[in-house]
């Protein structure tokens, strides 16, 4: 475990400079614990939550997803324990108006959603055991400290899945999705560390959490959680499931794979930043995995000021954007700040129309993590930048 | 304009039946203004938003987007006039602990977030008038009657879009993002009415609104708006763009496309739920529009308890999911009743293995909205159901 304030400092540098995240409300002075998302922030936030939902939900035929309102009835979060226990860390409102006004609280988790719609779930769907839910959705908790950039917001989202089990089969679906969780880290390029929480600093109703953990450059924290919920959440509620095997209602246990998204962009953008030397000179670049990357690739014209090229270099940019969406345009500058600037976005590769273009319809394709160019044809861009 | 009190009443009860939308809270009776989004509402919603990302924002090269959190800094609501002119109408909450405590409000519409980093955008993209940035996002105000399903809620999800613009332009560019508002609207099934607003009922700092308002099952009413906001955000906030042309600073003027995410799915709804008759017998279709339906295509083997045909269908699907994701296997009840749920879902295309595939490996593929079935070979399924 190291710690590298600097590198910190650097990573909210670039976050800023470039357009991933900015301090809330930043003309009025920030506001601690808030934080936006800038363009490429934003568009790197939903191709891991597009990655998210592909792994945990789509590709799999035992999940249904589902969005629950911030804002509950109050009985929610106080049959969940969250208004006895956490009544402190959520921000209260009012809502309606005069005799008609209830107090209610912003939700801390997306989980209690989940657990309050699994009467609806079953009527509309009949699904049999195993099965689960997930929801993308923001949480809200008025942290005393908040700190380290976007690692503890007073405003997050959650990616949580909630899976439904026989008790006794717990164990198998826990490993389950340990694993999921696993390749999900490989595949945003994160390395995780796994700790088994002890049972005394388990929450009470969890027979086995194992926390993910992560290197940040302020030390090694929680990324995300795995919890054996035990059929805690669904007692509470006062819900059950008819089980057409014993031909008798149980009430199901809980496996919970839940990750925060915000501290996965984290995670995403520490792993990935490098400084490194190229051509006798220091760059920075994020190594991001081309699957989540904000733009797939950037087209140039290699001068500015000649029509001839800018034409050809616009006819392979709206050629390929047909098939690529996620693809840039860039005339400004030089062409060495053209680099600097995708390197600093994450781009993998970077496709320059010159003189040589117009006569034999060839382009320098430069990869970004080796700085190397190759010269291709046009018609053989597709198979090269597309993604597998 | 007719009124149809059943139908809202028949689309309510697809909505639940089906896990479109639930009510909010409903083992605790409820919570007046809040609904949840189930399994296919999600996707219906993400098919959407795709869908409005693509044609606001990445179809085009002058888009940015961001995601503003829901608290801010109070000062941003206090500039926007929205706590002078609507205080009572957002929720109030407070942030922070013992002295540190700082009363803000819930954001009751998304776009002071992007007026309020105007000036980040300028400084990571350096754009040149005319460009503009999009929003999508939850917004809440706390309605005294909320009603009318999700039409009128107190929390629910925005698109928005604001334009700058050279004053002198507004007009050019109203026009254009009235269009792009028009051909969203078609593409989604959905007809529309535009409304000039008069001068009394439009917003202070208008100076022209058209509400594209839409034919409810309780009478018509606002769907979408667009704006010309003026300068009067900016202004408010104290920011400004240096024009190069003119070597001197300029505050942009606003065109704002505003997009309600629950009324278009309400709209989208009425739009397409249709009653007719097939084979002598009542059923009840969603016809939504093939790029917004939740489900592509169903794939049944014809009999459950036929091993071979279910092994059959199951590597027929498998094959199809590879390349289209949103499919889905069924083989509960008989076909007839498989029909009936994939009709209210809104599925396309329903395709049948029979006996007759595993001898010469075709299939039936069903269309919806006639009912007609067509027999094809397993290999023509791909071109037949993918999305153009």
């Amino acid at each position: 475990m190291t710690k590298d304030v600097n590198l910190m400092e650097k990573i909210v540098s670039l976050c800023k400079r470039r357009g991933f995240v900015y301090p809330n409300s930043e003309i009025y002075g920030g506001f601690a614990g808030f934080w936006n998302y800038g363009h490429y922030g934003v568009i790197l936030k939903e191709n891991i939550k597009h990655l998210w939902k592909q792994r945990f939900i789509f590709d799999r035929e035992d999940m249904f997803v589902t969005d629950t309102s911030i804002i509950s009835n109050p009985k929610v979060l106080e049959a969940s324990g969250h208004v006895a226990n956490f009544g402190s860390e959520i921000f209260k409102t009012e809502v309606g108006t005069g005799e008609d006004t209830t107090v209610s609280h912003l939700r801390a988790e997306t989980a209690q959603g989940i657990f309050v719609d699994f009467k609806t779930v079953i009527d509309s769907h009949h699904p049999k055991l195993p099965f689960g839910v997930g929801q993308i959705g923001k949480a809200f908790r008025n942290e005393i400290s908040p700190r380290d950039f976007i690692f503890r917001q007073r405003e997050f989202e959650q990616m949580e899945v909630e899976y439904f089990v026989k008790e006794a089969e717990w164990e198998k679906y826990f490993d389950m999705w340990r694993e999921t969780m696993n390749r999900f880290a490989t595949e945003i390029g994160v390395t995780i560390h796994e700790l088994d929480v002890p049972i005394e600093d388990r929450a009470h109703y969890s027979k086995r959490t194992i926390d993910f953990q992560f290197d940040y450059p302020f030390g090694r924290g929680e990324l995300w959680g795995l919890a054996y919920r035990t059929d805690f959440d669904l007692k509470n509620h006062g819900l059950d499931y008819f089980d057409e095997d014993k031909g008798e209602r149980i009430v199901p246990h809980v496996i919970e794979p839940s990750l925060g998204v915000d501290r996965s962009i984290l995670a995403v953008l520490a792993s990935s930043y490098i400084e490194d030397e190229l051509g006798g000179e220091k760059r920075v670049y994020l190594k991001l995995p081309k699957s989540i990357a904000p733009v797939r690739a950037a087209v140039f014209p290699l001068l500015k000021n000649k029509p001839e090229l800018v034409k050809k270099a616009r006819e392979v940019f709206l050629n390929l954007k047909s098939q690529i969406p996620n693809l840039e345009f860039d005339d400004n500058g030089n062409i060495g700040k053209r680099y600097r600037r995708q390197d600093e976005i994450g781009t993998p590769y970077c496709i320059t129309i010159d003189f040589d273009t117009l006569t034999d319809d060839t382009v320098t394709v430069r990869d970004r993590d080796s700085g190397k160019q190759e010269r291709i044809a046009v018609s053989a861009l597709i198979s090269k930048i597309r993604p597998q």
